[in-house]
This record gives structure tokens, C-alpha cells and sequence, in this order.
């Protein structure tokens, strides 16, 4: 491994921090299209969220809705797929790859996810979104299969 | 980026260690306390599971509880939250902010959050709790912004 | 805490590195195995999908299946633990703990996943996957105890 001293200036950690930050702000704001939806269906997980919009806690506002559903669902797999790829990417960026490919492996990643979310929210027809979710496992099995291999110390 | 050997001795990268494991310790104690409600009322996700409160499988205990889903829900909001805050907090840490302004995202967000888990378990009447989630995402994407603006190679 | 251009070379950073990349690799691998039962039991969360295996969309195939939710459970509860155990995990590595004690953190941690998910998804009886969870938990507090008592700052 490189030393930090040099890695923390260079153009692969900025690429890093970059890519990083704009998936996991997609990720984010699967939240507010949460509410958005929870707000403009009156659909409740909790009764006390009921008087969001109701002067008095409804019950009834305490249901599923699929397209709620849907956007809960995206969020959850951007969970079990940025998390990881910011994870592995951090320490994949200490190993001292080359500029070009570790932007290959960021750029790709950032596509694909993007291309995730659309897929699923608007929903597309599949295989659009099996493919765009194959294609962030692959960047990111790839990143940690430089990080095994750089050095490995079990 | 300030050079990282200057960073980690840094009281900002001291104030970030100390408030990103605070907010990701209280986020660990949300399964002992869904734990907790599950063996105390009896509510199983799995059969198997039923042997530690029973003597025989029983799969009359394998059922849902609110109490247990508002954990639970608690607990996903908080992955939802934190990690983000954690992984962004980090990029944060080393674009070299000022340590009065780093202090109160830091001091911020760990407030919104333990805030934000009264809110949820007790429960507190709306919109306490939607504020709290609110703080903390401004917090997590006022840190994003710096991010992006000290430095951006896409 | 010592300086990173130490660490970063260190022999505690390469364990912390390789440890956290097993670790998230086998979380990612709950993923393609959700897939797997999805599409060899026909079971779906969303209609568009079931073009993956029919020629024609079909309502029918949205449905719950009780070994489908099982490893999504198994995959919450290590997004639930993983994902602590390498942020505070990247912190416990810079405040220079001796590599004889951070190796036996970071062993313990990853065979009580590797042994969580072989009870969650088998399943084995219980007690196995519920001391599998605890042991994880206690590796993550201990080393969450570490980095608030080597350097504090609130």
C-alpha cells in the first residue's frame, strides 16, 4: 500500500470522495421521496404520523401502498449496494490503483446505480434494473478482489 | 485536501471519531432492544427462535408485535441516517473544515438522532420526530456540499 | 491516536482491510443468493420482474416465500452488524492498538458471521445464531470502547 500522506492529495482519493459522495446523497434522498409519497397518499407506518395531515390520528391512514412500497424496496437495495461499494472503494483508493481504472470502476458504479433507481421507481421493464443492480456487484467485487490480492493479511 | 498525517492528529478528526462511534454505538443498541421486546412479548421472525423462550417449537410465536416493528423501524431509519452520516462525515473530516464548524454538524446530528429515537420508541407526538429526521439529513448534506465544492473530479 | 502514514502501512491496517473486505463480500453475497430463491421459486416483489421467468407478466408470482424472507433477514442482520464493525473498525485501526489485540477482534468478528450465516440460512438451532450475534456485537463494542477512551472529544 501507498502512504496515506500521498494518496489523500491525489487524484485517485478525490475521484474516491467525489463518486462516494454523489451515490450516497442519491441513496439519501430516497427518504424525502419516501415522505413525499407517505405525504401525498396518507400513507402511515406510525398512528402519531397520522396528524401530518389529519387534525386527529386516523388509523385507517395506517396502511401498505405499493408504489411506497416500491420506493422503500429501492432504498433498501441502495443500502445493500452503496454501503458496500463506499466501504471496499475507501480502502480499494489506499492501494494505489491507477487513475484510469479506478475512475473506470467509480464511474461505472455511479451509471449503474443511477440507472437502478430510475429502473426501479419508474419501473422500466426489467432486464434493465437486474442488469444495472449485476453491474454495481460486479465494480465493487472488483475493487475488493485488488484489495485481497494488493495484500492480504488474515 | 490538507495532508491526512496533519488531519489525524487534528482535533476535527478527534471530534469526528468520537461523534460517528457515539451515533453508531446507539445505533447497535436498537437489536439488544428489539431483542428485548421479542423475548419479553414473545414474538419470534423465525421458529427456530421459539426454543429460547419455549420448550418445544412452538409456531404460534412466530407472529408480528408493533412494538416490535416500531423498533425495528427505528433501527432502519437509523441505517438510513447514520451510515450516510459516517461515511459522508469521514470525506468531510478531511477537506480541512474549521473546527467550530465541524463541531456543530458533529454535535448537531448526534443530538437530532438520540432526539429522533425518543421521539420514535417513546412515542412523541409528530412532527418532533420528523424534525429530528430533517436535522439530520441537513447536517449529513451540508457536510455532502463541502465535499463536492472543496474538490470535484467526476 | 498515532499518525496514519504509520498505519497505512501497518500490519493492523492490512488486517483491518482484509477482514472488513471478507466480511463485506459475504454480506454482499446475500444478495445473488436472494436472487437465486427468487428465481428458482418463482417469488417476487415486484410484477415486472416476473418477466424474468415467464413470458408474460404475472400478478401471481408476487408473492412471500417463508426461505425468501430468511436470507433477506440474514442480509438485515448483517448490514445491522458489518457495516458498524467496519466504521468503527476503521477507527479502532488509527488509534494504534497492538496487532496481536486487533487481530483477535477482527478473527473473532468475521467467523461469528461467517458461523451467523450459516445458522440463520441452514437453519442450525438456536442457541448457535443468537451467540454468533452477541459475539460480533461484543467485538464491535470493545473496539467502540477503545477509540472513546484512547481520545475524546465531544
Amino acid at each position: 500500500m501507498v502512504e496515506l500522506t500521498h494518496m489523500i492529495d491525489s487524484e485517485v482519493f478525490l475521484a474516491f470522495s467525489t463518486h462516494a459522495t454523489v451515490v450516497v446523497v442519491k441513496m439519501m434522498l430516497m427518504s424525502p421521496l419516501t415522505s413525499y409519497f407517505r405525504l401525498t397518499r396518507k400513507v402511515f407506518a406510525n398512528v402519531e404520523d397520522t396528524r401530518l395531515v389529519s387534525r386527529e390520528e386516523d388509523r385507517k391512514l395506517v396502511r401498505v401502498d405499493p408504489d411506497v412500497e416500491r420506493v422503500r424496496r429501492c432504498h433498501q437495495n441502495d443500502l445493500e449496494n452503496v454501503v458496500p461499494f463506499v466501504l471496499i472503494g475507501l480502502l480499494y483508493s489506499l492501494t494505489g490503483p491507477d487513475l484510469a481504472t479506478a475512475l473506470i470502476h467509480f464511474r461505472v458504479f455511479a451509471a449503474s446505480r443511477i440507472c437502478h433507481t430510475v429502473a426501479y421507481v419508474s419501473p422500466l421493464p426489467q432486464p434493465i434494473r437486474a442488469l444495472s443492480w449485476m453491474t454495481g456487484m460486479v465494480v465493487t467485487l472488483s475493487m475488493a478482489y485488488r484489495v485481497l490480492t494488493t495484500a492480504t493479511y488474515l
